[in-house]
């Protein structure tokens, strides 16, 4: 059955220069049109519901590509995990309508941070948290946080805004800190995020957390909008897209 | 303060070819020996209370070792994790009696083996687990676990005996599997345990779960007493030394 297939893409992005294709370089997009290639002999660009930047990880992206293929779902599914690398896979087939647009329809994305917060590293976890030694007051960092949350403009916490993005203004609808034993999730969802935002984010409440920045100080980095004013960005190895969320 | 240190010891065993030290390959003693030579310049033998084997990982392996250095506890840890490459690092040091074995004083051993059961891979676990796909019947599983509580002889479940084991017999403390959401995770805590034990258990318990092998059916592997009659042996990546218990 031809058409439009959508797929869940879980990725470990340590080893790709991120989602979006380019020529030089490996990158998600790159392998998932290589496997499609392999599995159907056509050339079928991928589109996704989030360019994750270099090194960040997904559990829960979101592509969508139109075939002539008249392979079943699950085909689809075991023919691109056969062929693709080891550090990425697909799940969750369904035929979409043509005129569905994975970015565009996407009602929001839930993205997680893992801080690894005790003195010592984890070999474990290494790939997937950024150590940070000594206390964090994870209160004042959910204090701060809870500013986030709501419409604004988000122009102090994006990095690299080129010309592309004219408009800096997004919905946050959750900015929390959950610790879990010796880890510290930071949890934050948006309609959609501007580049580095969540990175920004996570270190401006760091700062926040051992006590460096006041509540006050950081909600005058909101007020006055001053790209790069927040950070420093956190690595990327801590970032993870859990999942997209669409309508119904 | 010079004397016998012991450390807790987190490794991804991926890329190592086990604990124990060998010549030619890659091992987590042989990194540690290496770092202890960079930071003290001694020549140091450390022993370790489990000899996990290739692939295998630990989240707390227990060494000690001899030196005549007189660096502090916390320097140790500093400085080791400072030479040990990124997937092995030490924390939680303590001085112990020149007489304290980390292997013969060790009270039991916990691991854990992580089986993924869905349809896909997930690439983010994929270096920690092993992927069964289809149902798998945990209560039947478990019923059978529960037989290799106590004191028995666990022959059948040994691989790679050697000359060195004569005796068979030891005792399990935990034989269980616990679902959290796709992820089954066995927990098996034993004094000690015979070669490929963990992973042969594993194996069998797989079948068991999978309707292939009847409960008398893996009575009888007990019973046999017949090297290498259970199994197969599950793959060394979904293995974990979780803990090594001490009196006191």
């Amino acid at each position: 059955m031809a058409g439009k297939l959508l797929l869940v893409v879980e990725y470990k992005g340590t080893n790709y220069r991120g989602f979006q294709l380019q020529k030089r370089a490996p990158t998600i997009q790159g392998e998932l049109e290589k496997a499609l290639y392999k599995l159907t002999q056509e050339k079928i660009r991928v589109t996704g519901a989030s360019r994750t930047d270099s090194g960040v990880h997904a559990r829960g992206q979101v592509v969508t590509f139109g075939t002539r293929s008249e392979l079943g779902t699950a085909t689809f599914v075991s023919g691109l995990n056969y062929y693709l690398p080891a550090d990425i896979a697909v799940r969750e087939p369904r035929w979409v309508s043509e005129d569905f647009d994975p970015r565009r329809n996407a009602q929001s994305r839930d993205y997680q941070y893992s801080i690894l917060n005790r003195a010592t590293p984890s070999p474990m976890v290494n790939d997937y948290s950024y150590l940070v030694r000594g206390d964090l007051d994870i209160r004042a960092m959910n204090e701060a946080g809870a500013r986030l949350i709501g419409e604004h403009d988000f122009v102090s916490f994006a990095s690299r805004l080129g010309t592309q993005i004219k408009n800096t203004v997004r919905t946050v609808h959750r900015a929390e800190m959950v610790r879990e034993e010796d880890m510290i999730i930071f949890h934050m969802s948006a309609r959609s995020f501007l580049p580095h935002q969540v990175r920004n984010t996570v270190g401006t409440l760091i700062r926040v957390g051992k006590g460096k920045m006041t509540l006050d100080e950081f909600c005058s980095i909101i007020e006055m909008k001053k790209p790069g004013l927040a950070g420093p960005a956190v690595p990327a190895g801590g970032l993870c897209l859990i999942r997209v969320n669409y309508p119904g």
